[in-house]
């Protein structure tokens, strides 16, 4: 997709630049302390003098900044005659396993310059897997498939009802679950040419049912009142416990709360908000929207169903962001012009995705196509029509892309109604509300925001003007809005290069308060008052209420435009 | 056997008494300080103002004093529905894994009461196990087995050969071995009623090769040059690793040195020799001699091939402490007596035992029969007798016991030769001079030793009169000699009982010297000095030359006496 179709990106996050370790942290870049490591040993050989064990003798010469390493019975085992065939030069693998270092292996040589970590974004859709170089902090490769548990349903909730009470099918979740790591592992063996055995670390960011799912816990309780989940922080786990191929551990984020995931976690650390004086939003808006608003002082957040909205699901045009999905809307000189999603030069479009349904609530309002209540203004287009429903009552309905131009199954237009837009309203309000409930809670404003991180493929391709216009984000200066991506996966990419945030980690389970939004008292005589484009009061919004005066002034044309491409 | 037969024991090591956890440590009782421990917990049921993990409920509800414990994937998969049927009142195992304590179970309601831990003493004869109850220190029974290791040799030495480069071999004497622990917990179970998932820890003293066996690593290098173990401190190993059907760990007693193994540092732990600002000795002499002499300074320690003297192994009629062997030997008003073990009081002798050679020097030496230099005095008996070997040559030899008194195979007379006699010198000697050359290098002398420490069954049944008439003990005020017993099972116990034993065990390895008998420069000419009775300077054994004085002064009959019973 073509990311500078609206221009360029605006404060888009590029991540920590890590440095090989130095003992410096000069120039930006962060000092590498993985999670994985590897060392050269120039073993003395025993003499009768010094007839330590070969155990002994591999531990001692281990630097000192490891502290009491473990070594397990299996590892003990290799240790003769290999350490006397290498001649005492061996490499150790050190894994942490949440303890202490232990050692995973040793082997003959030295191997020190091969050691890569594999960073996860473990969603109910998607696995998303980085081979990252433990030594220099490069991605070499990132791959990704689909999360194989779908094939016991789309919903999550499915998936819980399928292990109910039944230990077997529990059992059963959880090996494909393994096994789609393995799959993944093995893509990424492929694409790196990599084997296995050196991805001798792997940090994980899921949510609290994926992270059941992975252990093979009942998710059960995570669902059924008082949400409380069976491992809430599970830590190290070591991979062969989990059926995942790999020789050391796996670290997985833990959830801050029930709702409020392992994957959140993950992207705190990602966007460090908890480290600054200032206060700073964090939202992850997809099917479930997660936010958490904070400074070094203290972290709230809270969760809440943005419902099926954001990724089309009110119109019976909406649709995921997927080829043939128009994802990008302007109007221009009275012309509806459309970006859709697709390889070929002249992919027609089938549907309409969240971040079109944005841009398209903003461009009828900015042009006078909808009022401030969402109301469309059959007078502003010949697309905005009125049809008779199978009840026979009028509807209003705007006809986004006509038939002869859209591969609408049913030959017809591609139409967007008046409950379209007044769902699609709700829903963004209560986007604005969550995040206008939080800041109130530290006492401030809007306008006090030093920084509003987007996380996810959904926050890095919705574009924020228009997310300002119709009032889903507060009208701040552009540059504190900061699109972070994948938040989960970089906060996995962040520990398994800096162990240090562990101790983040910490703090921020810490002092992070969950926020029940359906239990707060005047949440919904705020949700009322959000429900206006962009809001009840536009001295809020001095940014959309200028282009509203700039736009209104110009005239609207009628000529059609598809736009089509990738 | 009746131990009192020679009247009261001296010394006799009773352990340490333990008292139940209370913080004090009055009336000479130790706190309790288990490595195995049952939490019994009252948990408060999840709301949704406290929505935490039942894993973190558990975690977070365990006394401080435990630190961050881990929860192993096993045990985190049985937490649900059980934590909410047995109504939020559980029990947690802890079990001690070496870096950390770890819940090894969590089970419904209150089971604190029943926990036990078993204390093992891994020879390469016989095992010996204790059930300890490790809230009261109780030894609910004590159960022993012939190592199942015998059936690939009587020897050490053959069994090393038969795992040498041969990985299958050697897994399958890794095999044998678990399953004769598997065995003996079996007999502990049935002797005890208390089923084996109650024991949940396990201490073992054993020396290096034992160790290597059970660990299934290769025990080879450990016999040659320069004789470096593979792992000389395998600390905790849990014990479903080992193939022992146990749900927690092992502790294995590490080595101090190649040839003083995890038995004999077991063993210092109970003597706590290292704890006095005087010089103490430990020793423990069979087939292998290991001794130790320090203080709280240092420790310095020594290993030699006692031979086979002490086991019965000199003469045609030595045999090992068993059914038929003379044990005691006594002669009185020239009437020779002797002590036979067995069940049955008229027991008839077949052979005398190492206790029962070092009583029959020693009473030959007090009457005269033989001269300080082992010389028999034909004089003095008509019981020495002067025969003619298949050589044709001359040979002096005691009648012990005439043919008709005796089960003697071939209708013999048992008979001890004045080779026997010189063989047995040349022992003692060894044993001497390995002391003496220790507390020399400590700038002291016998009479500066404050405790001497006799470990093993050996220590325990040799009669120290006789030991110090030969001159293979020094010549103490006897109050400073102590039986320690099993002192390998006995340090197993104390370690399972009070695990600050770690930080002892730390001390004593970093602390020991071991010295090579073999390569010291006036072994040999110290060796030669000891080859008299009871020493070339008698002033050093004041108490043999008053009883010399005594004894020589009574008159010698001849009536012979057979005492036997048990």
């Amino acid at each position: 997709m073509q990311d500078d179709w609206r221009g360029e990106m605006i404060g888009e996050f590029v991540g920590i630049r890590y440095a090989r370790k130095s003992g410096k942290e000069a120039d930006g870049m962060r000092e590498i302390v993985a999670l994985g490591r590897k060392v050269y040993l120039e073993l003395a050989a025993p003499t009768e003098e010094d007839a330590r064990g070969d155990r002994e003798r591999i531990l001692e010469a281990l630097p000192r900044e490891y502290g009491a390493v473990r070594m397990p019975l299996a590892v003990m085992r290799t240790l003769y005659p290999m350490c006397r065939e290498a001649d005492w030069r061996v490499t150790a693998t050190l894994g942490w396993n949440g303890d202490a270092w232990e050692v995973l292996r040793v082997e003959p040589g030295d191997t020190a310059r091969v050691q890569y970590g594999l960073a996860v974004d473990y969603g109910s859709t998607t696995l998303v897997m980085q081979v990252v170089d433990l030594a220099t902090g490069e991605v070499v490769t990132q791959q990704s498939v689909f999360n194989a548990q779908i094939r016991y349903g789309e919903e999550i909730l499915s998936r819980i009802f399928y292990t109910k009470d039944n230990s077997e099918h529990l059992a059963e979740l959880q090996r494909v679950t393994a096994e789609c790591f393995n799959e993944l592992i093995a893509k990424c063996e492929r694409a790196s040419g990599i084997p296995r055995r050196e991805y001798i670390a792997m940090t994980v960011g899921g949510n609290t049912t994926m992270i059941h799912f992975l252990l093979g816990i009942y998710p059960w309780p995570i669902f059924e009142t008082p949400y409380a989940p069976v491992a809430k922080e599970p830590d190290f786990v070591r991979a062969s416990e989990l059926g995942i191929e790999l020789p050391g551990y796996v670290y997985l984020y833990p959830a801050a709360a029930n709702y409020l995931g392992g994957d959140v976690v993950s992207g705190l650390v990602a966007a460090e908000i908890d480290r600054s004086d200032e206060l700073s939003v964090f939202i992850d808006i997809g099917t479930n929207g997660e936010l958490v608003a904070g400074n070094s002082e203290f972290l709230l957040a809270g969760a809440g169903a943005a419902g099926p909205a954001l990724e089309g699901g009110i119109s019976k045009y909406g649709m995921r962001a997927d080829t043939g999905a128009v994802d990008r809307v302007r109007i221009c000189d009275g012309k509806l012009e459309l970006h859709v999603i697709g390889e070929a030069a002249e992919t027609r479009p089938c549907g309409i995705c969240g971040s079109g349904i944005v841009d398209l609530l903003a461009e009828l309002f900015l042009n006078g196509w909808v009022d401030s209540l969402g109301k469309f203004n059959p007078d502003a287009s010949e697309r905005i029509i009125s049809v008779k429903n199978h009840l026979d009552e009028n509807r209003t309905e705007l006809a986004v892309c006509y038939a002869w131009a859209s591969e609408s199954a049913q030959g017809e237009d591609l139409v967007f109604t008046q409950t379209d837009v007044t769902e699609f309203i709700r829903t963004k309000a209560a986007a604005h509300t969550m995040v206008e409930y939080l800041i109130e809670e530290f006492g401030l404003q809007d306008a006090d925001l030093a920084r509003f991180y987007l996380a996810g493929a959904f926050g890095k391709f919705l574009d924020v003007e228009s997310a300002v216009t119709i009032g889903m984000y507060p009208d701040l200066p552009r540059e504190r809005f900061v699109m972070i991506g994948n938040a989960s996966l970089l906060g996995a990419y962040e520990m398994l290069l800096d162990m240090r945030h562990l101790e983040d980690v910490k703090r921020i389970l810490g002092k992070i308060t969950y926020i029940q939004f359906g239990s707060a008292g005047d949440f919904v005589g705020k949700m009322h008052a959000a429900q206006f484009l962009p809001y009840t009061d536009l001295e809020q919004y001095p940014s959309v209420k200028a282009r509203l005066a700039e736009r209104r002034g110009g005239q609207t044309g009628m000529k059609d435009v598809c736009l089509t491409g990738d």
